[in-house]
């Protein structure tokens, strides 16, 4: 036995027993790419399921409170709730979604409930891969329910969708919140809209321009009609229903047997970040190749195709 | 000589004398992938040289306008101009973007003016690789300038920022627009900020925000400070200093020997962007692979190295 597998074999032991600091080092041994996290991975994969909700939409939705009211609703059903909160890597950003994120931390005094933070990969990138192991790692220490909120920036509304088993799309009666979803396509990717902040004028005019326009968007798997949630999440109004919306949802997977294609989808995912992720890196240290394509000399397939297999380098 | 290279020799020997017919057909080949085009592209790799401005912001900002005006400022300094503008395939978005792009269409009367729409990847993805590919293309023909315009969804305007010389944002005064921009850190991407719709009110205080929040941005390279333009891109206003701006950033690259640095990073965009494609679609035709990884048989790594060296399939 090396000395990874013995110490991801005592982490393990922990982990199994419901150690939430078990958890938390795990965790951070996935974000980091530690050799222990991958081995502790391996062993866990494939053993537990959790209803995994993804939350996405533009910055200021009150997404972070929103999921706050949610992690109650799932309380007072008596589950165990896993949030993982994805934070882009903008310096710029990390106050705003620092102060909504405060609000969550009274979940803290709770032991059925595990908040994590994670940075994502880059300002505008999509899901991080380590996300998604951070993802699987919870979902293997017994959680029911976990929630997965994504500051809604392109790419990472539509890899929530890939890897979550219920996407959740937050708008607000803001002026351009809808246009923005509609442009961007997203209409497509969400299961369930909220409509929050409903207290604010304009909240009908957005649930009438939703449902148009989702009379025109093309039929969903099982014949699944998404809803659309008036909420204001700040006194809890409308969560209620919400919630047993996503219940709804996901029970509509099981009865129409889709899940299976969901967790497809999220391993292709997975697959598909692995090999851009390595790209990334192989590229990044491959200054000569590079340059060599800048100077027309090789094209970008044949810098891929060296990079890819060493033995075939020109 | 095989078909491919005689083909290609001859659209190679039109596409010189400067026929756009050839340029058209050559873009189409490049775009679909196909070996002549690939085989063209090889052949006038690293010839020709022109300055790419990226143009880009949220929907509905009035890019295609504004860049209709830029267009007309080109024009009356005596430059050729290119046009990429890339629109995301989402069928929502179709409509509202040709209405604007049709205004463009009145240049297809000048010579001296090349427009070509090119689909994007995805609804959310970034920029495909073959956009990449078409600009070489244009790059080669003998324009003195070209704009990449792209819809602003996350992170097509990191891309866009990869692969152009020159980046431009555009905002307006509507509500959410500024905010967006800080919170998606495409603060640290733009060059230049035009705020159109200026003549809308808080246009005043969006300067205002942009320039506090400017102030907070780490410098950039040879000390560019990213000037802000106010623009009604509608009646022209403000738009020939736009255009100066435009210049003067592409002489701070030239005087500071920026160029350089930005054609090694497109080409290590165009690598990255290959590696991914094939992981993609190599992912998406492995479904027992993929299958494997959902049932915790296979990480993602062990399925990743297997897709991209055969020999090691486990």
């Amino acid at each position: 036995m090396t000395v990874q597998e013995s110490q991801a074999e005592e982490l393990l032991h922990r982990f199994r027993q419901g150690d939430v600091r078990a958890l938390a080092r795990a965790l951070t041994l996935v974000e980091s790419g530690h050799p222990v996290g991958q081995e502790l991975l391996k062993r866990l994969r494939g053993q537990a399921r959790a209803k995994v909700v993804g939350i996405t939409g533009s910055p200021g939705a009150g997404k972070s409170t929103l999921t706050d009211r949610l992690i109650l609703e799932a309380r007072k059903r008596g589950e165990r709730v896993g949030v993982l909160a994805v934070d882009p890597s903008s310096p710029f950003t990390g106050g705003a979604i620092l102060g909504d994120r405060i609000r969550m931390m009274r979940h803290h005094q709770d032991p059925g409930v595990y908040i994590r933070s994670l940075a994502s990969r880059g300002a505008l990138g999509g899901l991080a891969g380590a996300t998604v192991a951070a993802l699987a790692l919870l979902e293997t220490f017994g959680f029911d329910r976990i929630f997965v909120e994504t500051v809604g920036v392109g790419q990472s509304e539509v890899d929530i969708a890939r890897v979550a088993d219920t996407t959740l799309l937050v708008l607000t009666p803001a002026a351009g919140d809808a246009v923005q979803a509609f442009k961007a396509g997203v209409m497509e990717i969400a299961d369930l809209f909220a409509v929050n902040k409903f207290d604010l004028p304009g909240g009908e005019r957005i649930i009438q321009e939703l449902k148009s326009a989702l009379e025109l968007a093309p039929p969903r798997p099982g014949g699944w009609h998404p809803p659309i949630y008036p909420t204001v999440a700040a006194t809890g109004e409308g969560v209620e229903a919400l919630f047993e919306g996503l219940e709804a949802h996901y029970q509509h997977l099981v009865a129409h047997g889709l899940l299976e294609a969901h967790r497809l989808e999220r391993a292709r995912f997975e697959v598909e970040s692995v090999i851009q992720e390595w790209g990334r890196k192989r590229t990044q240290g491959a200054g000569d190749l590079v340059a060599r394509v800048a100077r027309g000399e090789l094209s970008p397939e044949e810098a891929a195709l060296a990079l890819l297999d060493p033995k075939a380098r020109p």
